[in-house]
């Protein structure tokens, strides 16, 4: 939940007056999203979303993530859609930040996740991956394999505080997965966050896609990898192989799965689960006192990481896997 | 800042169908509110406002708030209205907290005060304390002077972390105004918080008034004390006389003062000052770690208490004591 810079009245309507988007009608702050501060924009033509990029994006990565959101909804993915100003830009300023302005999406996000959404989410993201195939830009994923080490090492020394003989066990594991890591898997444009909260559904149907901004050039089966551990645990963190069995099949019908790719999932889903602990229990060891954002719970990360280590084949994720 | 109640798809799809009012469209935690959870909610035959009720808020009351809300739109006050559902209820529970759908105001509400603010304020002030005249419901003032001592014996130990000497100066301060608070002016409903956040705005001229949880029964003229502190001072707590005026002006053209209230004014506004500084202190040293809500600054009140305890008579605050 997140407003972290206040614009005025007047600012937000000589915002939108360069867009030509008629009169203001209401402008609220969105408890949603963790990076960015979200505004709710209204005005007599619409509903617009209202991003001011704050620090912890890098300003330099915004042409690619507007730029992909605009490529993927012209190939008929539903995502939003950066608008243009009447002087042709997309990208401007706003209170001294970058801001844009962005097409609102219709739908709610999944607070109880149920089997078909899993299947609907698997079948978006596949149309997504090979929407994403002639996309120009490149953007490397800062949050891949040689991520982690830098992020262990700013934590190791407080990470026993989380939990006794963590940061043993994390070390331990990121040794692992430095050795294992994949070399070559088919690989694209990926979403790299495709948590609930940024998949909306009506009607049972996926309807839209939101929140690219980790978006990056990395393994299709690494976007797979993160869903599996932010869409099939339950709340008690078990694993629900329906939920993956879903996930997994709906996406193949759009994007067959190699041989290389499917033995490649287990240990894609302890690196996406050790990537997603490793941020949480940075955040966590360092969130200042009195913020705005709760942190999230890293040991969450801990158990499925635990989980995905006594996998031994892409099978306890569901797959028939005598007919791939 | 607040969404303290995760309300997932199905129980907002659930509750919505409740009111007859269409398929659900989307559903956004709002950033704005300390006390309550509140969502925007859109659906085919327009937008709401969903608010649940946290603990902060004593559900007895909530029957004098929704019906006041009611009364005074009935009156012509443009301010939020509580829907009824099919079965009649305006008042429901959603996520097992009390719970109701509220008609959606349009309008921004000013983050840089300007004079024509302070006017439109002082007329609908007015208007809504002649509006309130025949509420058939009453609600004691709980933060009004007899409220202040046990905030003060809360938070005196600790005063002084804040500020060097805060305690005792507040201990005076607080014997003074127990001593000299007025028994008999004009009194009515009064909307007791009423922050240039809860006022919206469109094209110069007031649009609405939202927030109606803290109004209370109580002198009139405590409402502008509160208004004079929170929209006259500037940000570096110079007192804006310009701005004092215009919006005891525009109040007195919809209701003259008597002259007993316009006396009072100063103690009132050091009351008003003292009552916003103590909930802030009390926020302050009680907050806990890693809240949501970042707590408001007590000093900011010091300050402008500070004023008002230099002033001796009304003609301070800008109105031509010759033609009252």
């Amino acid at each position: 939940m997140a407003v972290y810079t206040e614009v005025s009245a007047e600012e937000i309507e000589g915002f939108v007056a360069e867009y030509g988007l008629g009169e203001v009608l209401s402008f609220k702050g969105i408890a949603e999203g963790v990076e960015n501060s979200n505004y709710l924009l209204q005005t007599d033509q619409g509903n617009y979303i209202l991003t001011l990029y704050e620090k912890r994006v890098d300003a330099g990565d915004l042409p690619f993530f507007l730029g992909l959101m605009e490529h993927l909804a012209g190939q008929g993915i539903s995502c939003p859609v950066p608008l243009h100003g009447r002087d042709g830009k997309a990208l401007r300023q706003l209170c001294g930040r970058p801001a844009a302005l962005i097409s609102f999406l219709e739908g709610l996000w999944p607070r109880r996740i149920q089997t078909y959404h899993c299947a609907g989410l698997g079948g978006a993201m596949a149309r997504m991956h090979l929407a994403g195939a002639d996309f120009g830009l490149r953007r490397e994923n800062a949050l891949s394999v040689a991520g982690w080490r830098p992020l262990l090492e700013d934590c190791k020394g407080r990470a026993d505080e989380v939990k006794p003989g963590l940061a043993d066990a994390l070390a331990a594991e990121l040794d692992h997965l430095e050795r294992c890591w994949p070399k070559d898997l088919p690989a694209g444009v990926i979403h790299a966050d495709l948590f609930p909260d940024n998949v909306f559904f009506r009607h049972e149907r996926l309807s839209g896609i939101i929140d690219f901004y980790f978006a990056c050039n990395d393994f299709f089966a690494y976007d797979l990898a993160i869903c599996l551990n932010a869409w099939c645990f339950e709340h008690d963190n078990a694993f629900n192989v329906t939920k993956a069995r879903m996930l997994l099949q709906s996406y193949s019908r759009e994007r067959p799965f190699s041989a290389e790719e499917l033995a490649a999932l287990p240990l894609l889903a302890r690196g996406s689960a050790l990537r997603f602990l490793l941020t949480r229990l940075y955040d966590w060891l360092n969130h200042p006192e009195g913020a705005f954002v709760k942190p999230k719970d890293p040991l969450e990360y801990w158990k499925k990481l635990q989980f995905h280590q006594q996998v031994h084949g892409p099978g306890a994720y569901g797959l028939d896997l005598k007919a791939p």
